[in-house]
């Protein structure tokens, strides 16, 4: 085994975390102590000012994980629609709910189409999506979200948007414009993955207001600690930060979308900081796998994930210096098979 | 209003956090990256160790209240029995989650004393107990303990007991030592309180592995942050900070106990870090908890505790410097009234 591995299996912020928390790390120190605003209110209010949302619509999470657990919690024993290949915590969580779930798994080469949905809405309760999709990294255009959104309107079926990867994407038709309009549409952000900081936990939810206060009702006290909600409000304040990131990722991912494409690979269309490739002389990638971990290189399988069952592999787009590393190690990997 | 508030309504360890956490705290400014270990493993093994546990019997909690919220989760539905007054989480979430709450109302001077609890137990799937008690801060003796743990074994009822006060307690008798050879037996225990750390959210469970494994299936993932984990390790390697707390409270309390009756106020039989006081030629206590608030201190009213119904005024046991400030203030109403 090498010396040292490259993760590429974990989707952050390849830049780290946001300056200004590690400028203001020294002073939270003294406020560890105290029990954290139970309401998170300055942190609210900042969400308030930047997404244009009634208070009484957002929900602070410890981590998107958390508001993925609280709305299956809340939909226990309902007919749920899970868009596959996916985030598998959806499944997870609404199998720990006893939830009847309809897993509508979505064809290669049809990733972008959601025609196989609709037909479904009016039999389910709550439609999972995750948007952009984790682990393709496509995105949806604003048509296809539009129709979405207004089938589930009129079959009341519960819209839930996972945009927990929205602010990598260039160009992005965000569900949050909907929200106040609307009764069934949910949107949940994670703050995790943009500012790198995973290990504090932090995510934010918007939708009907009677299904933020039954989640609030069922939500422990003191669930976001004091550290995520100060370092939450830096988060929110950081738009150059985003931006910098945003432009690095898509330049990154359009060079490595075009090298791995002319390798042979296939390559998924992400518009986001990872994307699936694969070698379509084999049916499992799992050699690939092997293979780079030999180099130092740690991919994500695709083993779990419905509709792709190994056939794809996950890499994060990291900096230029480790991404020039993982292609030449695919390039390599090329001229020998 | 004073310029200065000296807090007395909060019962945490008045010599704050732990001097290892804050030493360490500059260099876990490198694990928020991260997420957190969804096991806690590191954690758990110290929690194996010290409580001589096997760790399918040990849950990690985002705070003592996330695992009261479990519990509750865990329990929709049933019916639920609370020994009263005490802690108010156990209510609202036991309410959250459809319980029939049952209360047993313990009376004025038989606080210590449980046998209004035993016939209760044949009608209720799960009893609510906080000992110490939260806010009387009384504790019961072994053979009260042992006689209640019997009975619930015996009845089936998930006997839970919240210890988040114990190690304030010079001599206490926990129930951890019954949960191994136990089928009902349920041991909370917070990290908050005696290491200051309130703000970061940590505690852990004890209980029957059935009930452990379907807690862990309902709660969210990484629900406990890295810098928690990481603070968690070093609380538990710390029992000398707790032995020198544990003293230096007594020391405070008794004195605080004696002044306070000679003063001729009802004060509660605490063993721990906060005591209830009353003034016997007052119905409500509100005229005093505005004159303490007008010299600068700040005590927690008991209007929502069922059986205090503001009758009391709960005070946290500080530093002796602001323990004779809240004495010498309690002197001076007393000299006026």
């Amino acid at each position: 085994m090498p010396k040292q591995l490259i993760d590429f299996s974990v989707n952050l912020n390849p830049f780290g975390t946001l300056p200004s928390i590690k400028g203001n790390w020294v002073n939270w120190i003294d406020i560890i102590e105290d029990y954290p605003d139970p309401d998170g209110y300055r942190l609210i209010q900042a969400i308030v000012a930047r997404e244009q949302i009634c208070q009484s619509r957002i929900l602070l999470g410890n981590g998107g994980a958390e508001l993925i657990t609280l709305l299956a919690n809340f939909l226990t024993k309902k007919r749920i629609g899970i868009v596959q290949p996916t985030f598998i915590e959806y499944e997870k969580m609404c199998r720990a709910f006893q939830c009847d779930i309809e897993h509508i798994v979505l064809q290669e080469g049809k990733w972008h189409d959601l025609s196989a949905v609709y037909p479904i809405i009016k039999d389910i309760d709550a439609l999972f999506l995750c948007h952009p999709n984790n682990p393709t990294g496509i995105t949806y255009n604003k048509e296809t979200l539009r129709k979405l959104i207004e089938q589930c309107e009129q079959e009341q079926c519960y819209l839930i948007i996972d945009e927990a990867f929205y602010d990598f994407a260039e160009e992005f038709e965000s569900a949050v414009s909907y929200v106040s309009a609307h009764q069934y549409v949910i949107v949940i952000r994670s703050l995790t993955k943009m500012y790198s900081i995973a290990g504090l936990r932090l995510g934010y939810m918007m939708g009907p207001k009677e299904v933020i206060s039954s989640l609030k009702d069922i939500q422990p006290h003191w669930s976001i600690n004091s550290i995520a909600l100060e370092a939450g409000i830096h988060c929110l304040d950081s738009e150059a930060f985003v931006m910098k990131t945003r432009k690095y990722i898509a330049n990154e991912r359009k060079k490595m979308q075009v090298a791995l494409e002319e390798m042979g690979f296939n390559v998924s269309k992400s518009d986001v900081n990872y994307l699936l490739i694969r070698d379509d002389t084999l049916h499992n990638q799992e050699p690939i796998i092997r293979y780079l971990l030999q180099k130092g290189i740690v991919p994500r399988h695709t083993e779990n994930y419905r509709g792709l069952n190994g056939k794809w592999i996950r890499v994060a787009i990291k900096k230029e210096k480790e991404n020039e590393l993982l292609l030449k190690a695919l390039q390599s990997w090329k001229r020998r098979n």
